[in-house]
């Protein structure tokens, strides 16, 4: 019961955040092909939002699958992980509309940065709960990418000076390797859902 | 557990994507009816998004409630498919702004010939789950529907070029052979649910 | 299940809805209370949309619960009438921006007539499945509201080019007569809940 | 069935109105830190209007997990609160957006209290149906913060034309006092989970 419902208005508020990004994909006023090239950087920067939200939304709907206690702290630790990646549309469209300038690839990716800290601060609550025998624990085991991930976050905002495409190419990285399947975690998941 | 938040989420993604689409829905700054005029095909483009996304809901809630098997590739290829649907405000509210001029139009296929393709895929991955025997691969058949569409969007999109009223015609009929309820999917579905 | 997504998605969109309407009040630039003046009429207008779209989730609501049998109609009944609600938070601006004038409120009660004939299709959709005998046919017995309601707008929308006031009237007339409780449908829904 | 019907459009609206706050935060042309500067009053407001409606969820989200019994009553005390929490995004952007002056800051006070009074009523409400031997009644108890914290926004309302930062420290103060977790009602709420 409790879970179902934080599980939804995280699904709710995901939900949200992947389709409002797309409200900043600004409607051209003319009808020609060359009229969407404008569009293009926008386009692209909702494109690696979509799949970082994507991310969050399959880790958070993993990790909640192998759940079974909750508490306050877990509430208002999800709700700060929902915060940062309620501030993604804002550095979606910055980042976007100026072409992948150096502030908001920065800034873009300390908001990466922030959401990733929130996520780990959210699964420690819940394994603190679960304690280390549990299906979770085992299933996260050493976290090795979510250890590393906001690593090379931290590497990329300063990064962004010195070229903006280095912390591009360092995110698309990232949500790559978050894209091929974490089989423990998975067949783990498969065994208790 | 894990099926049912595919479904909340999607179902939350393409609530929103459908009701946002309302708010390129200009509102006049005159009280007349004649200042609605301008708001006719800005609306008439909406009135097919809105079918569409209605039939791909509809598709798309039958497909998972035939579904007993989920793995990771099917929450990307799920994700995929709603990628391209949150296209649809942005291509309906260019069409419709434009009068149903030439290139948004042909770009408005476009977006309706990639989401057909990622259901596609989507449907491969679950049918490769569920086996040959499930119930979802006697219900899906030869699926001549969802292979034809595709094949329709993809000679609509150059046709726009010839005449935009064309690939207009043809998108409608598409809708429309949706519409038409598949007498085979909705039995087998309704003596599993 | 396949009730239970119909509600949901059909609640996801009846919520997008109800809120997205408060985009309509513009914040004002100013800082003073009288900035808030020409903030009136469009929450006046808000404030009354959102009354009868929580009607219609609230009747949505008793009419699925005493629902046990859905088909394709239903599911397409169902979304004509989410087309119709999806089409308030425009005519609620329009008709609010514009003071309450007559072509803007003959408009929102035309999509109020709209939305209650879409609902009364899909109640007798339902009917027809569940049958005479029903819970629900009991319950909704001879539906006077639901009858005159439609009409009451139907005489509203001409009234309006005599004055907006006396079909303002008329739609708060209707709304006061749903936020009466329906003592009938309520006792036969609480004794099947 | 009737109370899950209700969390999950309570919950569709608080997603709602917690992201599309987000907004507000009007992307800046430059691409310079310094163009993010007047974005922070802004942010600030809705950081606090984040945390309040957040608090909103999780109050409502321990109050229906105690609660069993639901009439048309609670769904319209429901409505009105989901009313003055809808209005939330509006206050917190006129806040915002003009640095906190005096009346926007009064302004947010009184929708604050009114979203309190609405609480309070649909406690009541619920109340009443349960009794008083219930658990939401004993969980509930004298409910000190409950009624405590309208009287502060009262006493801010005022105030804000002394200094709105007086009532701003005021609000930040009764968020404060909710954030930290009530021992008493979670320890009863996770005894009957």
């Amino acid at each position: 019961m409790t879970k179902g419902r934080i599980e939804a208005f995280s699904d709710g508020v995901i939900a949200i955040i992947i389709t409002i990004m797309v409200l900043e994909l600004k409607v051209p006023h003319e009808a020609t092909l060359s009229a969407l090239v404008p569009v293009i950087p926008v386009a692209l920067s909702y494109l690696l939002s979509f799949i970082y939200v994507g991310i969050y939304w399959n880790n958070h709907h993993h990790m909640f699958a192998a759940t079974h206690k909750i508490d306050g702290s877990v509430l208002w630790a999800n709700l700060h992980l929902l915060f940062w990646l309620s501030l993604t549309p804002f550095t979606t469209a910055w980042m976007g509309e100026n072409h992948f300038e150096k502030t908001p690839s920065a800034v873009y990716g300390f908001v990466l940065l922030m959401a990733a800290i929130a996520y780990y601060i959210l699964l420690r609550r819940i394994l603190r709960l679960e304690g280390p025998q549990s299906t979770l624990a085992i299933a996260v085991g050493k976290d090795k990418k979510g250890k590393i991930s906001p690593v090379i976050y931290a590497i990329a905002i300063p990064l962004a000076y010195v070229s903006p495409w280095i912390s591009g190419a360092l995110y698309v990285l990232v949500a790559l390797s978050w894209l091929i399947p974490d089989s423990r975690i998975e067949r783990v998941h498969h065994a208790t859902a």
